[in-house]
């Protein structure tokens, strides 16, 4: 499929004019960079077929307008209907009114379906944890309802060097610094890529009048406080370039994480004993890197809950392999524990 | 052998007073806490023998003071012989009287043999690189010089997640995220799990005079800089513990850098083909992690200065296996080219 995203008008509704033209006129590269993004993310290997249908989540703010715009573009040039997603989260005032408002301009751009749909916010995870649960379950539930093939998120770069400074917090390793995929299940981030900047701009010369959501800049929100304060004092301290360096550090951390994981799930089978548990003099000759993972992946099957499970408490468990002094037991959270019984690691519900 | 840091005088120097004691005083905890870690450190599995002389390299900073000073304590009672070495890094002025100084201090505190070593910065590396690699050769010489089975240095768990935050700005993945091992060949870091506060808290207790490198506080430097400004930020944003998380991403980083380097290790043999070159077949199988590993290696074994050879070579390395439609090579840094003639992918000199 050759690459459509370098012609064409700068609108999103058909030629700039009626006069017939022999050439298009080229868009501005902002424009152009943001088409070429969308048509990567459609082109690659894997995604969706001619025919199918590919829906837009979007807040009506800059960067998920410009990926409608570029979708909008883009899809039907690559023989993919177009449809789009809004979600209200019910958290401000008037959110049911500018949800439909982002439907009237989804609608303006020529996708169809495009849906509206209204969710109650939990609050277990924290408010923003929560407000992505509820987002997620009706992205997907959505997709199901219209049998899309993929759901395009308009992530940028920065929003992924946001999410690499918050796993840093965490302290948890390189599944928590590996940040978010450009491509996981159904969901695609074309942006990715592309700086925050750069996708305003395309926003604006599509025309497209953006939202700018009170809470990005929020400073109750963690991300709105790294975005901020923290991103601009790193730039300041380590020089420009540094939300580029954090994402390409997400993405060889991620490839590290995904050669790790398949390395535990191979050896698996080998470590574990008919019980379930893991043999002691297995797990001693792997490395730390892949025993802590099988370490996690147990305390996990066994039902620990994976938010509360840290990495000190898994190496509290590799220190019944590695420093053995007949410890009783390491206690692990959602009241189970972790136990070196005839040299086998195993976790169970600790006793009422 | 029994931990000896938990009793005995707060001075390094003997009883605190002349009368026979049956208890040892207690030593106030950031002291105890400073001994044990050094204690640890030298008790650890391959750590030195009996009778072995340990050096402790001091700057005559807070940190590195302390470490003597629990060093004077703990290796009489573990059976080592403990000396020191100060390195006058002639960047300063006064910086021969300071280090005569601080040779001083730690013949005072039971230290022998104590040596003070003038080196002579040079530039590459920039002024930081420069100094490490003229400080680490005359470190590495003075242990060779009086037969010293381990160097003993300072840094704490600040200096680590000031480490770790100027790896991100590479943006090089889980290597430069690594931060430094708590031991690597000779040298070991007793207070890298130790705060820097604790730390200097300890020095003041144990009476030890500490001096404040104007370096450390020279924005000229990005430690200097991250130290002052990037870290107060992270913590107030992202709150307390920044330091300790990222000295936990370094310690599972290291881990996972190690087990994904055994395993390129293991499979190279497997990809080279018997002119030296990588079988685009055998590349292919393996997880991204892994071959961009195999990939990084090739161009060093080749001659590509470590230094210069970025993640962004690799990843264009990496797409002449997995994007090919017959690109002619890729430019490497000293004069090199990555190109795949044959089903191989090969690292050679540039035509002139």
């Amino acid at each position: 499929m050759p690459d459509p995203s370098a012609t064409g008008p700068t609108g999103p509704g058909g030629p700039a004019g009626g006069a017939p033209r022999r050439r298009p006129a080229q868009p501005p590269p902002a424009v152009a960079t943001a088409r070429r993004a969308v048509w990567r993310a459609l082109a690659a290997p894997g995604g969706p077929q001619a025919g199918d249908l590919v829906l837009v989540a979007c807040s009506g703010g800059a960067d998920s307008l410009a990926l409608a715009g570029a979708a909008a573009f883009v899809a039907p040039r690559s023989g993919l209907r177009i449809g789009g997603i809004t979600v209200d989260h019910g958290l401000q005032d008037g959110s049911a009114e500018r949800a439909t408002a982002v439907a009237g301009t989804l609608r303006g751009l020529g996708l169809d379906p495009v849906e509206q749909v209204r969710v109650d916010v939990g609050s277990a995870g924290g408010p923003e944890g929560a407000a992505r649960t509820a987002r997620y379950a009706a992205l997907d539930a959505a997709a199901e309802r219209h049998g899309a093939a993929a759901v395009l998120l308009g992530h940028t770069r920065d929003d992924q060097a946001e999410t690499v400074l918050l796993g840093l917090a965490r302290g948890s390793g390189a599944r928590s610094l590996s940040g978010m995929a450009p491509r996981i299940g159904r969901y695609l981030r074309p942006f990715l890529g592309l700086d925050r900047a750069a996708v305003r701009s395309a926003c604006a010369l599509m025309g497209l009048a953006a939202w700018d959501d009170p809470h990005n800049t929020d400073p109750a929100y963690a991300r709105s406080r790294v975005r901020a304060a923290a991103l601009p004092v790193l730039e300041d301290v380590l020089g420009p370039g540094i939300a580029k360096a954090l994402a390409r550090t997400a993405d060889l951390l991620r490839d590290d994480a995904e050669a790790l994981d398949a390395w535990a799930g191979r050896v698996e089978t080998e470590v574990r004993g008919p019980e379930g548990g893991l043999d002691v003099g297995a797990l001693e000759a792997l490395p730390r890197a892949v025993r802590t993972r099988l370490l996690r992946r147990a305390a996990l099957a066994a039902g620990c809950p994976a938010g509360a499970l840290t990495a000190g408490h898994v190496a509290e468990l590799d220190r019944l392999v590695t420093h053995w002094r007949g410890q009783a037991h390491v206690d692990l959270p959602g009241g189970m524990r972790g136990h070196r019984t005839g040299g086998m690691i195993a976790v169970t519900p600790s006793p009422r």
